[in-house]
């Protein structure tokens, strides 16, 4: 659908609908300047969070977070941000000012200020964040290379198991310490995607699960994604937590999304990923256990079919 | 409230919070290069539009030109956008379709395509519009000098009518044809704005209403606004759309919004511009009619207060 929204890239923007953040090339730029990479995200209240699970600094923080992560799978630094905010009236001065806290003290962890926004009354809160960041030369989806190992920064499975925790009213499990933070404290890795860049030959980061985030750069890249099961799961975090909420670790691992974990495909290591896969002729996703390869759906949390 | 969200411009920030657009400054651009200038803005129905009065594709097309004017009134060029829209499941496939064309219709127009975006499910249906221009200077809501006149180009109150007209069912009223396109198809000012580039202190675009827009210009420049009455009521389009809805014209161009009409303060005439005032010490808004001079309350319709 979003490819439904805009079909051409026109002149000065390189990278349009389809990609992490559209890559854009201002007018009067020389080759040698940095280009401008762009991104709105938009989380819905009853879609992405409810107000009962997570506290008004938690849903500004998560929502900027977000955004800051498409920037940094572009393996672009943030730069400022715009949000526009739509508030019911039941959400308070106080309730207002604690959302505001969470967007500063993730711009402040990521770099970005927020530098402008809109208000507007609506019968759910919603927060629409907008974030510019630049760099030399953006890591898009397509370009990944049959052959190429495919490697993460971050940890995925884990938010998944945090909100699973708060749904069945398990956050005082100590168990789910790590998946709670993961859920209601995301972090754009911002550092890793910088690392990345110049050495990556395609990114994405997992928003929506691992086997349907690295699915995407697949499709785009026209390769198969090769993932290893048993990288996936050396995570003995995600072990506990997914013992605690009752569930495979490996399905939270491939199917659970918001962690914003970095995917990247590349010849050689990365600083600050470690390897779960490879890239092969061919297309889908191949899931690689002790028992052998199968195909796997490449599909993970999807908020537009799901409610 | 808005100025709440962030107190500081931080570096490569010129304007922040509190005028109709950002001004930026991206690094290692030279002072000969052009500014970019940014904003987002977010229609809400229940709020901003109610899905009975007004068509999909009206719906595209008014929030992507409330983003545009947001650009036109800071003299900038529109460049591109980015939409984030939010879906109830009872919008159908049809319905999208036709909010995107209005979209693209609208950005046809004012020249700025639709570069990426982002979709989710919501309650209700709403549109975040990011859009970035560019500019040699930014024409910022300060800057106005007592003694400017005070220039206007497009119109106020059409607009205000044409929604009144809708919400009761007076849509067939051939003295309300103008007013209804007004509201339903207004127009970005692009070229206007380009026009006072360079010539105007200040200008702000009315969005909320000429009073209050007008008030904002005065408040950011530490100046008294006078508006003419006689000047405001020269439209005879709007003569017959107040008789129509039984509203006093002066009242609609005074508080009626959503006609993006632009306001600049200059010293000599504007081309696209007509007087309708002027600039003095002091502060708020008076309004000079045929019995004298009198302050007004620099209000408007506010949609975060009305509802």
């Amino acid at each position: 659908m979003i490819r439904r929204i805009h079909a051409v890239a026109p002149p000065g923007v390189d990278v349009g609908i389809g990609d992490d953040a559209a890559v854009l090339c201002p007018a009067d730029v020389t080759p040698s300047q940095p280009r401008l990479v762009w991104t709105i995200d938009e989380q819905v209240e009853g879609t992405h969070f409810e107000r009962g699970l997570v506290s008004s600094a938690e849903i500004g923080w998560r929502s900027f977070m977000a955004a800051a992560s498409d920037i940094a799978a572009m393996g672009a630094q943030p730069w400022c941000a715009l949000c526009a905010l739509v508030l019911p009236t039941e959400v308070d001065d106080a309730s207002f000012e604690e959302i505001l806290r969470g967007q500063r003290d993730a711009a402040s962890v990521v770099g970005a200020p927020v530098v402008g926004g809109n208000l507007a009354r609506g019968p759910v809160l919603s927060l629409a964040t907008t974030m510019l960041g630049s760099c030399t030369k953006a890591v898009e989806r397509r370009g990944a290379l049959a052959g190429d190992a495919l490697w993460m920064a971050g940890r995925v499975g884990l938010a998944a198991a945090g909100l699973r925790a708060l749904e069945r009213g398990k956050s005082e499990d100590p168990r789910l310490a790590e998946a709670l933070a993961a859920w209601r404290r995301p972090r754009a890795l911002v550092q890793e995607g910088r690392a990345m860049a110049g050495i990556a030959h395609a990114a994405v980061d997992v928003s929506d699960g691992l086997a349907c985030d690295a699915g995407h750069l697949g499709d785009a890249s026209s390769v198969q994604i090769v993932l290893d099961a048993q990288a996936l799961v050396a995570d003995e975090g995600l072990a506990r937590a997914a013992e605690a909420v009752g569930e495979e670790a490996l399905h939270l691992a491939l199917y659970g999304g918001e962690d914003y974990a970095l995917v990247a495909a590349s010849e050689g290591p990365i600083s600050g990923f470690r390897r779960i896969g490879e890239l092969r002729k061919g297309e889908g996703v191949i899931l690689r256990t002790s028992a052998g390869e199968r195909r796997i759906e490449a599909a993970g949390f999807d908020h537009f079919r799901a409610r």
